[in-house]
């Protein structure tokens, strides 16, 4: 028995929408995928929505708005995934929404007697359980924070299910705005997960600034292969507090950012505009193989690197991932079957089944929580109850 | 068979948080008052959510502070609630939470194709879910926003299930800051509701400024039995266009605020401060009295009219309600067994257990929805599950 679910991911490099239409086994520990779309987020949207996740300060007004705006946009989505794989609605167990994240806030404060420690995500569920007529899980981030988690790394589950193996160590990277990995050891121990720095989002501010050309990004890497690589710029960006700090660790791209740029500009005066492309994108592959070698085990370090993400198409990330870990075998999640570009829609779409079927989805060793949570909220329509009372626990 | 659940409620007079133990039944139309909490705010934490309740704009960070802090502070009245009921977790199905409301703006606009309207109250689910360890129902308003509706008033389902009469055509008024009426018509029709205007906004503004004594509000009315009602004022305060607007309608207290008070005040310069007092506290009844006789059909004019929230310990407002209104009997809800203090929180007990139980809550008539909606999203526990699993819909 499988049941077909929706996932969607927006990412913080607010690039667009990742739609993923998937088959997950009634036990929620399998999942294949169907088909994907993604649809690319207007300027004007871009704009807004960078606005509200990088300013201190907002207008209440407008922070709702887009949060009930983006919950119609993510049903649009819905809708054309629908129609473009010939899908009915009916057919559908649940949508499952990450939201657009608009803060996030790891660290832990005390208030009024408690510790707690927040994140805001956008997209309202509700306004797509209205418009689609599926159930929906959103939100999944604040229930592990609820007791004590980072709120992240989710995906490490998704890893686990799909290529953790007997046989063989093995990483799984995913290259976002930022770049995570998961460990995922052949004894069958736990998942060791997390950020290991800058993934897309310093080159493409490099490429966006310098390039001057209009671009958002350096295609494929070509910008990043036609200049020269100043070792004196990457040693120094290296020498971050972020790159040395023990796992369990989270970054954002509000680390990793325009004033961290500066910063690199700044050491030296004179290098040319390619290179420093170049520089700057290298700091993404030397970063995450810098991170494998200090922090993974021996006995465990991986034989094999499954890459997902949008990172994935920048040729130049993925030869100097394989000239940096000439012991490892690099290769897209593809080869695997998964398209790169939806493992985490489809991270989430499994999320959201365990969700309804009362499974938890955090891996409390990962996201430093106390304990392992049913993640999300979920916005109900009459075809839950169908699957509550239908389903008694005897897959 | 019944289900225990609790309702917690806390109204934009930010006086702090009622929670309502509650047995309803499994068909969902049956509720008794078991045992009810009210936790007032402290004045440094009024002080913070008022702040981000009136202004426009606010700091991003503070607001998801505030939004996890007070999942924990319901989280507390909660745990409060069960010790002196004597009641324990795993007997509690579920907690139904409205949240704080921090802006409300039911004025639908297009955005990028979709006309939306939005609402935003705060009081994470997921931070009571994980500390209580009971399912959570929160954010009830925004499912009936996202077909059309104002999201408001939510009360009129529990008004009727408890007080609609086939002998007598009877209305129910709550006084929070806000005054709605439900009328309930003996013929069984559906129930018509609507904000009044003022309930306790006004008069309480005026004796804490009036008075000078550090005064929060008017206590049982007794300044406003004082002094003297100056007709002329209130005749012109009765000339504002919202008292004449047809039903459906919805106010808030940031129309009836400082500034309609200063309008009030500037129309006489020679008013002595306890007649201000006895003037603006009048506005209250004399505006549910004119609305009752402007709006409510001659066929279903009520006979009885059950009085709840915080303005029923209000004489001057229940003795003035007798007065305009001879031809009906003024009641506290108390009367029918229903602690006047208790009564939204009840309702959202109620509407909580509907939504566990896949039915609506909300009435298209009385919020203009295009249709009624299961409200609320659902933060899960184990427990939730048990429940789904047993109910089969054969009650």
């Amino acid at each position: 028995m499988t049941y077909k679910c929706i996932g969607l991911m927006s990412g913080t490099s607010l690039d667009g929408i990742d739609a993923a239409l998937v088959n997950v086994s009634a036990d929620g520990n399998t999942i294949h995928f169907l088909h994907g779309i993604t649809r690319p987020f207007s300027d004007s949207l871009r704009k807004k929505l960078m606005g509200l996740a990088v300013n201190e300060t907002v207008n209440k007004e407008e922070l709702a708005r887009m949060d009930a705006l983006m919950g119609h946009l993510l049903s649009d989505v819905v809708e054309q995934l629908l129609k473009e794989s010939g899908t009915e609605t009916k057919d559908i167990l649940l949508v499952a929404s990450h939201g657009q994240t608009i803060g996030h806030y790891p660290d832990k404060e005390n208030q009024y007697g408690h510790s707690i420690a927040f994140t805001l995500q956008i997209g309202d569920g509700d306004v797509m359980a209205a418009r689609t007529g599926i159930p929906v899980v959103s939100d999944f981030r604040r229930r592990d924070m609820a007791v004590g988690g980072e709120g992240a790394p989710l995906i490490p589950l998704l890893d686990s299910l799909l290529f953790q193996n007997t046989e063989q160590n093995r990483c799984c990277l995913n290259i976002g705005g930022i770049a995570n990995i998961t460990v995922l050891p052949a004894c069958g121990s736990t998942p060791m997960a997390f950020d290991t720095g800058p993934g897309n989002c310093l080159s493409d501010l490099a490429a966006a600034r310098l390039i001057d050309h209009g671009l958002k990004f350096d295609p494929g890497g070509e910008n990043a292969f036609c200049g020269k690589i100043h070792d004196e710029i990457l040693d120094r960006a290296m020498a971050d507090a972020y790159f040395t700090q023990l796992p369990p660790k989270s970054t954002s791209r509000e680390y990793f950012d325009e004033k961290f740029l500066n910063f690199l500009l700044g050491l030296e005066k004179n290098v040319p505009f390619g290179d420093m492309v170049a520089t700057v994108s290298c700091l993404t592959p030397r970063s995450i193989a810098d991170a494998l070698h200090r922090f993974v085990p021996v006995d465990n370090f991986p034989k094999e690197m499954i890459v997902s993400g949008g990172g994935v198409h920048n040729r130049f990330f993925m030869e100097k991932l394989k000239l940096l870990l000439p012991e490892m075998n690099v290769v897209s999640s593809g080869k695997y079957g998964i398209d790169p570009d939806f493992k985490e829609a489809m991270g989430f779409a499994l999320m959201g089944y365990r969700t309804m079927k009362g499974l938890p989805s955090s891996i409390p060793e990962v996201t430093g929580a106390r304990l392992p949570q049913i993640l999300g909220k979920i916005s109900l329509t009459t075809s839950a109850f169908h699957f509550f009372q239908r389903d008694k626990g005897d897959d």
